[in-house]
């Protein structure tokens, strides 16, 4: 395969620009190709049946731009719908933020318990609590939905006394079970370190998906001698569904830089 | 027209139940068909061209039902979307929730200021504001974007501290204008009443666009001599585009009763 070829990136919205930003720090070489789900976002309080179908849609539009990896930045859709990737995809490889942070947290509180946050559907899926048993089956899992980060962050309260007091709120009955590592399971999140630190804790490490999903992708792509080798600039291409003011707007927050041109697909 | 047929409600998921719970109080022989497109579900962050599209395909679904009214429950789809309605509607009379909101605020508080409250697309509309302006040249509007409200009351924290201190910060630069009345510009914000009485204190008076509606809908039925005689229980449906199970778990609360079966579309 080409290894100049970009990595597909997908998610339901603006979240999955943490990984993107992630993989941009990690793997400078590497040309990406992201898609957001803005027109139907959030994934996190649809169906199965829902989630299953605008996935699939999401990963032939994406094989169509010839990647060489896709990387499943959505929880939500990492949680219910992998396999459609993964059934679709062949022989590209698929990487996905559950796997990759079930993967980080086994690795670094075996004797603790393991905090998981997410959105409902994510935890209602059971995914990481089930992924990280598969690694670990000793390991006690401790799990919260957490349904107003994701309005917290788009507000942009990322450190505001109601985001710390709905924090204390959620993670009080994760934290009373002394763990010793709570996954961010979703890629809202990691706006929210520093505050979710302050609230857990010095003894709890944070395990953020976007950059274990990035060390995932570097690692994956050199074990298949796919990492591309080409010394110049790579080329980001953004794509969404909706018309893409608002997701500039946020999602310079997410990205920690600012966009060149948006396109926009209509479905 | 025959005047048995039913009433056409629509919004963009659970929010406009409000207005039926609304419609059942005061119109009790109209039976009622509620459209929530939950699979799409929230309109409020959507771009102008996506909510037309969206709201065309449900004005088309309602009048295949053969309602003879259509009432626009969702005040983002009244803000931005309603003359799409109204064109397709022909004849069929269109009642949408910020034309009833705005006419009960402007009645209400001639002398103070009005304050609107709404989704951040329906505040950035202006919808409100020009409609109360229209019907009185002379008032004052001031208008506050609420975005957190919709994921606060989903997640049933009706009477939290956190919904409180929420509430404290959006609405102070609205209450330091001295307003004599709130219009409540969402279907959700009903739920909130009780608290949001108490933030804005007893001077203010709120104003719910949902009773507003159900006081509209009966004028216009009798002003057209549409309002059903029959003396019978009238026949509720219900049709989602999700898969109706949040639907009904969440639903319950804004309909303030339990519901029959829920149909479900699949677009």
């Amino acid at each position: 395969m080409d290894r100049s070829r970009p990595i597909g990136v997908f998610d339901s919205g603006v979240g999955g620009l943490t990984v993107v930003r992630a993989l941009m720090e990690r793997l400078p070489l590497e040309g990406i190709v992201y898609f957001g789900d803005t027109a139907r976002v959030p994934y996190g309080i649809k169906s199965v049946a829902t989630i299953e179908h605008f996935t699939a849609q999401i990963t032939e539009f994406l094989l169509r731009q010839d990647v060489k990896m896709l990387i499943v930045a959505c929880n939500t859709m990492a949680a219910v719908a992998a396999q459609v990737v993964r059934e679709r995809a062949g022989t590209i490889p698929v990487i996905d933020v559950i796997e990759a942070g079930a993967r980080a947290a086994v690795g670094t509180a075996l004797a603790a318990g393991i905090g998981v946050i997410g959105t409902p559907t994510t935890i209602n899926s059971n995914a990481y609590a089930r992924r990280i048993h598969e690694l670990e089956p000793g390991a006690r899992v401790y799990s919260q939905a957490c349904p107003l980060f994701v309005p917290l962050v788009e507000e942009g309260w990322l450190d505001h006394p109601v985001t710390r007091m709905t924090a204390q709120e959620y993670l009080r009955p994760v934290l009373a079970e002394e763990i010793g590592s709570l996954v961010l399971g979703c890629t809202h999140y990691p706006l929210l370190k520093p505050l979710l630190k302050e609230v857990a804790g010095p003894a709890v490490r944070l395990v953020d998906s976007a950059t274990t999903t990035a060390e995932l992708a570097a690692a994956t792509l050199q074990a298949l001698d796919l990492a591309s080798v080409r010394p110049q600039r790579p080329e980001y291409r953004f794509v969404v569904t909706d018309v893409p003011l608002r997701f500039q707007t946020i999602g310079e927050r997410f990205l920690g830089r600012s966009f060149g041109p948006v396109e926009r697909v209509d479905w």
